[in-house]
């Protein structure tokens, strides 16, 4: 084990912007010894919509900052970064534990169908990138796997959105598709997403169980921790917040998803890492 | 008249995105002699939603950039960028005209409204930064000015949804304000806007008179450009595309705002500048 691990004591966590707080909300929860060090790219959100190569230069910059930070374990907590550089991030900084949001979706999901018919929910670059359909295609089991991109989500989000009529609406024309194939497991594969549980699974109807990967990322790492016994055993956990652009709304919006009163976030210049 | 502009020649406009490029159309219209070098920052967009100190950061390298290209006038094509950051590029380059999107728009307002009750719909940062209100009531008219942000609107251009059941709803539900008070001149505050002019004027009805920017702002290029005696009388004229994410999808989707083929668009690492 390098000697940077055995003294680094923090857990670093990064997303385009506020999605992330969904897994740190879930990760204080199952760790509250731990003090997690979280980097949001306010100034550059939204992930979803841009290239590979711009997404993976971003994912890079944010790693570098985390890094400084005297971390144990990073958690790419954007579905978007996760399906298109954390591959890359694994060979830059083979030192560092790094985990996604994928693959224990995946996992999760493929425990979760009976019927071995999933569906997966992402932004257009998420969708794309092909990252689910590979993952749960590894599985022994044969699974049929259907797709969608829903690029509205993440903005009915921000706008507070989320019991609105006009959303239900385009939640059904999204959603059409899957229900039609008779999936009966689908990932919520982007943090924004758990926010429309109700009324996605109103649209899916009851059958279908919805996957939120903000709690299996939580247990996988809490189980990664205790393996390499690089847990904390004793004192009070903390949350410590950057942010690429100003915190004020991050702060005010960030609440909501993290289910407890953010006191301070710090802005720093993410484009000098 | 300062050396730099009697040889410089182009005109340098820059946008968040792509939704500049319907300002670019009508400025090839009105000046088809003139070169014209657009950079969208597609590695950053939006610009909508985020600070204006980040806004402000992101214009003045966008501005920086254009600068190296031999430009005699620089348009700020965005209505977030010239509400946040117009008066400080202003001080900034004091030897380059700069022209933003707003001035234009507001003129039209004036002259076009009979009963001085106006409406702007833009983006959060444009309605919150309250340029609008500020510039319309510099009138010497009383005017009553009734402002809404509409931050799906963009999202729902992007997702190429402008005929859709769902988008009138949307529409609906942000325009109803405006309605009530009966306004019967609207600004469409944001260079996505125009797209969904259809929708819009039907949620309006047809008293209401829909202003789009882009061709008064065009208009008032070409004022200045002839007062300073800066038109270019020869020549054949062109379009420059420089782009900060890869290329791909601003020439798929800028053809349908441009109105003609993109043959090539030049990505460079804006942070650099």
């Amino acid at each position: 084990m390098p000697s940077n691990r055995e003294i680094a004591k923090n857990i670093g966590v990064f997303d385009s912007g506020i999605g992330g707080l969904t897994v740190v909300k879930e990760l204080a929860k199952l760790l509250p010894k731990e003090t997690i060090i979280y980097f949001g790219d306010t100034a550059r959100v939204p992930y979803g919509n841009k290239s590979a190569a711009t997404v993976t230069k971003y994912s890079f910059q944010n790693t570098r900052f985390l890094v400084e930070k005297d971390i144990k374990l990073m958690v790419v907590a954007c579905n978007t970064a996760t399906a298109l550089s954390l591959g890359l991030l694994q060979e830059s900084f083979p030192d560092l534990p790094i985990i996604g949001v994928i693959e224990p979706g995946v996992k999760a999901a493929l425990k979760s169908s009976k019927n071995a018919k999933i569906g997966v929910i992402g932004t257009a670059a998420t969708i794309s990138s092909q990252a689910y359909n590979r993952a749960l295609r590894q599985s022994e089991r044969g699974v049929e796997v259907s797709v969608q991109a829903c690029p509205l989500f993440v903005p009915l989000v921000e706008e507070g959105w989320v019991n609105k009529k006009v959303t239900k609406l385009i939640a059904e024309e999204y959603l059409a598709g899957m229900k039609r194939i008779g999936i009966d497991s689908l990932i919520l594969g982007c943090t924004h997403y758990p926010l429309l549980k109700k009324i996605i699974g109103q649209v899916m109807g009851k059958k279908v169980k919805l996957i939120d990967s903000a709690q299996t990322v939580a247990q996988a790492v809490k189980n990664l921790l205790q393996e390499e016994k690089l847990a904390k055993t004793t004192g009070k956990g903390e949350c410590i917040f950057f942010v690429s652009d100003v915190p004020e709304k991050f702060i005010s919006v960030g609440q909501q998803l993290l289910g407890e009163k953010i006191q301070q976030a710090t802005q720093i210049d993410i484009e000098k890492f």
